[in-house]
């Protein structure tokens, strides 16, 4: 194995950020000090042995879900959530599809940032994932039992879902805010066609809360009206600042071009402290506007299994203006990225990327002030506090381009500094550094289990690079990301374990295995939890149905035959739908199914389960299906085909019709 | 970490082979006899230190290519072949959607089976990865030094495109063949509108050599007719063999329907061997018929980085009957699956799939057979050798249910079996067995770096498992399938690791990471390199262009901004297309590109390329679009927007009017 490494030196690259453009500086340096021996075995999983963690990652812009096991890095997983995903016919299913429908219509692609796992009483549950789509902006629901999206929620009048989705201690509510703001007029919010020069005059802001406790009902409480800055990141408050979501902004300076300059200027911006509990006391009041805003709300039928999505045209508004003492400004230096609330929920940490400290707020003195009225200004009714008078202290030396802060449980707090490219270890009483380790390179956020909860599971770090160069053997011009793993037991860090990482990991997180193993979906029991209408319980209920020009395949799949496996009567011109019920009932024996020339993807099967593939023939001839899971020593026997006549032939309709066939019938519903 | 294992009984798995459907009896096992500690020092690769081997694995029905460091099983990338891909936008992006165009249309999926590393004096090259789709038959080529898909070329006249991609000793061909027989007639081989009934009538195969060695320039050079079996895989000969292709058929019955009882029957199916010297000599001289067989063949343009599409009406068809001395048939037991030549060239082995032997075929035996004529009968035109006459030996007790080997190049060979899930270790010279070692669970291939190549890289094993179960924490009814490493440098084999595998890998290759490591490339030289009509060099060419309908926007990206970052004067019912240049020339930084509401996935944009994004608005307002790749510490900022008004409209189209903004012009080309 070869040993290279390089690594951007923090004066080059700060110099360089001045001029707006990075460069890299190298020099060589020591990958690790922790020695190897010890590092392989505690990142070691033997076969048959179990990850002590799941961890989920954000897979940024490639719109999914990446979960891994650590302390071995391996990626276990990939579960779709926002993109199209050939892999189990994920967005091109009939099933699956209105997953991804929106008010802008059927939208293949998302960008997939922050992951939060629900939480009870503060602390990680296990029960669902929550994650945001920045570009169209979105919420989806992740099942924790079977990994499988259950729930997409559009977002109306917002632009870029930046700070989301991070849930309150009880997964009232997931929070969401406008990354981009846009021409809104106060009184109906509707995108308006002005000209960009007028964002001073006409861009807003919204920040939003997704009432998340019930499952297939995921909805827009209320929206709160804000300045047209850049809001970017999110936590809510726990312990004694339960009740309060932070919001961190950029761009105070309300520029529309150019931001790299123009929205750098200000020596602070803001961080939103939202009551939302007066909001949501408002809300419940009636004391808020309906608005129109169209916005699709998509999830998978309990019952049926199947995706449905309808669309929702209003939203309720509360406005600071109209609504006091629900949102308050904390001045921030410097484009604050990240906000973090440490596990007593006293301290509120912002990660200024241009800063070159990191502020430290105290929740109590934040109340006392607001009691006070200690109000330096008022913006568009949302009154600015004093820095000065909310400060815990400033933690110095944090590492150039501080970003995002996680928490052990043992009072201290991890800071990511993209810029130097370390992760720095300080000391939340004291605001004091005690460590530092580099990182290869120039991480975004970090990670730590459990980590913005109100009890971290600490004992690993993984710090989430955002650019990777040498780090693994080169795969051409694009590069996955790169995670590492810290060991954060001891006094000093301790860097373990490089491992790639699928798309760009934002944030992530992480819960100890044993929340949830044993709660797995492992298969779906055929009689009781497939309520699909077009399931077949057995081979005597498969058939065939003309319906006009749709053709409906009720067919089965079992080791290691389809039936029907020999179909005829479709002709150009129809629309044929294969349901395909798979009636194992055996863990991990998926069946696929996939016919030759179809314009969409296959459709993988678990076990109990019903999927539907749509099929418009384009050729006649007789066309090959198959399943596409090797499922037995007989798997690649199991096939059929399907022929297709010219439009108006009289070849009538007829499955399995010839000797030695499996019983399957002609259907007249 | 908990410790699990589940063993089937292989007595259990062969009971229930019989009624045609598996179960698993399970029994507690010890998962490795290898020390923990030893085993994890060999696979750990330490922070900074590079994988030995690149590992190509197929990723089965997720349609593309997944990239592993060996020893680590680090999954380092997702190469698209096949399918969409939204991380980067293959196949959604313009410059790429025409690579997944076939004679079906546009088909967003593929199911992806057999990697193969192109070849020198048989031994990889590292130059070009090859790899077949089946469902809808194609082959792709992966470039080596980018890890993109460079070109796909569908192949006509067949169904289920399975006994491929595998390279001749000199990557002259890439061979094919039809798993799914369909009725084509002699004369035209179209696909026929014929009752499924008439298939001992009317169906046949097709074997069909593509040229592969000039890149861009692949062509079905010749098809050969065969019998209506399905044809399963292939190898090509070596060495002495050199010049001859070997393809399993299985389904010898001729059955159309319930394979799993039906094509189980005959005692023996057949390997083809083609002489494809012989086939070629008969191509070059004309000897063949030229008949209609419509196929896309699309290729990126190597000057302008665009991939392009076009239809191909015909192909060369050979006939035994017509050409003899091209084709002869091995009986082979019993519904045989894999067929392998070891590194001498000297020996063809296949995995029957319910044989209860491995028959060893002397490659010197066959050629005498052929010379003397000693044909046991003529089946098309194809002359049957006697099997007896061709046998080395047969290996007695490999595992019940062996599918396929590779070699380590010191005499010895691997055969998976699927049903007693073990791999098995055996002397070639002498037939006999010397080892044997548990997979977890039903392994179907296997792979040894170089194993099928005449010069094995040996050291590792990976056996590709196709059922996963307990190996990793559960993620819900669906798993991710399962790949074990272990270790052939000894006597004994060693299981190493486990590590999990996307999608479903079918073969894979893997070369030492030496041999292409450094040339890979890590940026486009914008001057010399990109080539697309729509880039710019630098902001001052950047410019917004309507065409009709039609609007053009020629935008640069660098960190941190896009010029230009603000346009009016699109109007609804307008097409506009965001031709994205990237003019970075730093290793690893890419930017992306993203518009709210698209209704088509993100560009990923390399430094130095130039990628199109088209955008159908379907509202008015000001929408959002920035950089989805965190490029720099001001990434977040790298952003602008885009005002669409109503159709009619009389707002100009402009780019970046106002102030402080960078030159960006309003082309009138």
């Amino acid at each position: 194995m070869s040993f290279q490494s390089i690594k951007r030196t923090a004066l080059g690259a700060a110099l360089l950020l001045i001029a707006g453009s990075f460069a890299f500086a190298c020099q060589s340096t020591s990958s690790t000090d922790a020695s190897n021996s010890d590092a392989a075995e505690k990142v070691y999983v033997a076969p048959g042995e179990h990850d002590e963690f799941y961890a989920f990652m954000s897979g940024g812009y490639s719109g999914q879900l990446g979960i891994y096991g650590l302390p071995s890095g391996r990626h276990l997983k990939t579960v779709p959530v926002f993109s199209q995903f050939g892999e189990n016919g994920y967005g091109y299913s009939e099933d699956t599809r209105p997953l991804l429908q929106t008010s802008f219509g059927f939208v293949p692609w998302g960008d997939a940032h922050h992951p939060k796992v629900s939480q009870t009483d503060g602390v990680p549950d296990g029960r669902w994932l929550f994650i945001n789509e920045n570009n169209t902006p979105r919420i989806a629901r992740v099942d924790l039992t079977t990994f499988e999206t259950t729930e997409v929620l559009e977002i109306p009048n917002s632009a870029g879902n930046h700070a989301s989705a991070f849930v309150t201690p009880n997964s009232e509510y997931v929070s969401a805010a406008t990354r981009f703001s846009i021409p809104m007029d106060e009184e109906n919010l509707q995108n308006q066609d002005v000209s960009i020069d007028s964002y001073k005059e006409n861009f807003n802001g919204t920040i939003s809360f997704i009432r998340a406790d019930k499952p297939g009902e995921m909805e827009v409480s209320f929206q709160i009206l804000v300045p047209g800055y850049d809001y970017d990141l999110s936590h809510a408050g726990k312990g004694p600042s339960d009740g309060w979501s932070f919001f961190t902004s950029y761009n105070s300076e309300e520029a529309n071009t150019m931001l790299e300059k123009n929205a750098s200027r200000n020596d602070k911006d803001f961080i939103a402290a939202v009551n939302w509990r007066k909001a949501e006391e408002y809300a419940n009041n009636g004391e808020c506007r309906m608005v129109p805003g169209e916005h699709a709300h998509n999830h998978v039928n309990h019952d049926t299994g199947l995706a449905e999505s309808e669309m929702r045209d209003e939203v309720c508004v509360l406005n600071p203006a109209d609504n006091p003492g629900m949102v308050y400004f904390l001045p921030t230096p410097k484009s604050p990225h990240g906000v973090d609330v440490d596990p007593t929920g006293q301290y509120i940490i912002a990660g200024g990327k241009l800063s070159t400290i990191i502020p430290v707020f105290a929740f109590d003195k934040m109340i006392d002030a607001i009691e006070r009225e200690s109000f330096a200004k008022d913006i568009d009714g949302i009154p600015v506090l004093n820095y000065n008078e909310l400060l815990h202290g400033e933690v110095e030396n944090p590492g150039l381009g501080p970003l995002h802060t996680e928490f052990d449980g043992k009072g201290y707090a991890y800071t990511t500094a993209f810029i130097s490219s370390e992760i720095v270890k300080w000391d939340i009483e004291k605001t004091e550094v005690v460590d530092r380790i580099d990182t290869y390179y120039s991480p975004g956020h970090l990670m730590i289990p459990g980590g913005d909860s109100q009890e971290p599971f600490g004992q690993y770090l993984v710090a989430l690079n955002k650019i990777t160069k040498d780090r693994y053997l080169p795969t051409g011009p694009e590069l996955w990301h790169s995670a590492q793993l810290i060991d954060i037991s001891g006094d000093k860090m301790k860097l373990l374990l490089d491992f790639p990482t699928s798309g760009e990991p934002h944030y992530a997180q992480a819960i100890p295995a044993d929340m949830i193993k044993d709660k797995q979906r492992k298969i779906y029991d055929i009689k009781t939890e497939n309520g699909n209408p077009y399931k077949v319980l057995n081979e005597d209920e498969t058939g065939i149905e003309r319906r006009g020009n749709e053709v409906h395949v009720y067919m089965s799949a079992i080791r290691s035959h389809f039936v029907p496996d020999n179909i005829e009567g479709i002709k150009l011109g129809d629309e044929v739908y294969f349901h395909v019920t798979n009636l194992e009932q055996d863990w991990d024996i998926p069946h696929g199914f996939a016919v030759q020339g179809a314009n969409t993807a296959e459709v993988l099967v678990m076990p109990g389960q019903t999927r539907t593939l749509k099929w418009t023939p384009t050729k006649t001839g007789v066309f090959p299906f198959y399943c596409t899971d090797f499922c037995s020593a007989l798997h690649q026997e199991m096939q059929g085909y399907v022929r297709v006549s010219p439009e108006g032939s009289d070849v009538p309709l007829a499955s399995n019709a010839g000797q030695e066939r499996p019983g399957s019938q002609l259907l007249s519903k």
